[in-house]
């Protein structure tokens, strides 16, 4: 194994967090009393969706800035907010994105698994998603793969597939490191070894999906530290 | 300005002495009695031609490990040295361009102008190329931009752009730094500033190109330390 790529949204940093923290200060300039983590769940909820219409070959990809973007208006619209957005405001919420706070555990733990594997994101973010992510958080990533080399989204194949090619590796050289069972059982599928990490609190209080590895995976760590100290780093 | 990228070969690796050292390791273990600085010379001398060939249309972007595997075919049948090199040894002498080391200021340079902007490298090298080339080297790139994104050679405007258009940003708010004057003419023209280092021991003694700006760049600078002290890191 030459390679770890990681779920970035939910596995290395909280997402919900980030969004509510955005959320909350856009409301309170605002006067707006809205729940910010049921906004930002609501915002969230957008996302399969959008993403869906590109995994089926009904639209063309675009970058998941847009997907977002479009999302938000649609969420605003949602809540009846619309008159208190003008598009800057718009491009200033909808770069929460780039602003969520790493898991505590997460620059410790990649920062010892760069120093014998090579490490990336390979998440639906674009490269600008995750390039000013990982300067907002501190993420020491070697390089970012994932959706957007692909043009397309996970869980299809050749997302997982363009990202062990571009480091010239063989998909069995590769290991996908994620939160989620579903995104590590389409990453098995497609030749890549599967570590999982639970995170509990992703979706906050109440979270029912994903407590713990559904499958038998190549390893399960109780995080990315804890992911270092097994793969002996 | 937000953002720095980066040409590589020359301006942060010295891929002379890196390639001399592999070819003379090489060499050495074949009782092979070449001079390892003028084959390496003779390889890179087939480096521009390669990729003019893909600039112009003729052939489709591959990836410059394809064409740097190529031009080693070529040039070990120019020294009579085909019989001395099956697949593997070739594939092992490819991977120089993995090992090159960076110049002194080099990665001192760049964490420096990290803590500031975004960096990173805009090379004619993959994605693959260039990730274990920074794993060998400790380069701090944040992202990898650069041929690859671009599925074009530099100095095609498109690279720049692409490279750009990748961080989200408009090409002005992005600075070129090589010791390439006419990397950086390109750069320019695609309307990024441009920074310029001379590095008068990249072809070895008795370099007579590019040992000065040969234009009134944005910046010049004595080294990469130097360019990040002038802008302000």
């Amino acid at each position: 194994m030459k390679a770890l790529i990681f779920d970035v949204f939910g596995t290395v940093v909280d997402w919900r967090t980030g969004v509510a923290d955005m959320a909350a200060e856009m409301f309170l300039s605002r006067n707006i009393d809205i729940d910010p983590y049921q906004f930002a769940a609501a915002w969230r909820a957008e996302y399969d969706p959008a993403m869906e219409k590109i995994r089926a070959g009904n639209r063309g990809y675009v970058r998941l800035d847009i997907l977002h973007r479009e999302n938000l208006d649609r969420v605003l619209a949602g809540y009846g907010l619309e008159q208190h957005f003008d598009e800057p405001a718009r491009a200033d919420f909808n770069r929460a994105w780039e602003k969520l706070p790493p898991w505590p555990d997460s620059v410790a733990g990649l920062t010892a698994l760069k120093a014998r594997y090579a490490i990336a994101p390979c998440s639906n973010g674009s490269l600008s998603l995750m390039t000013w992510l990982a300067k907002f958080g501190g993420l020491p990533w070697d390089v970012i793969l994932g959706a957007e080399i692909a043009g397309n989204y996970k869980p299809n194949r050749e997302v997982y597939l363009a990202s062990a090619a571009a480091l010239g590796l063989d998909p069995s050289e590769v290991m996908m490191v994620a939160a989620h069972n579903n995104d590590l059982a389409s990453a098995r599928k497609a030749g890549l070894k599967a570590a999982f990490i639970p995170r509990p609190a992703e979706h906050g209080p109440g979270q029912t999906s994903d407590l713990q590895a559904t499958d038998g995976w190549d390893v399960v760590a109780a995080d990315l530290q804890d992911l270092a100290v097994r793969l002996g780093c």
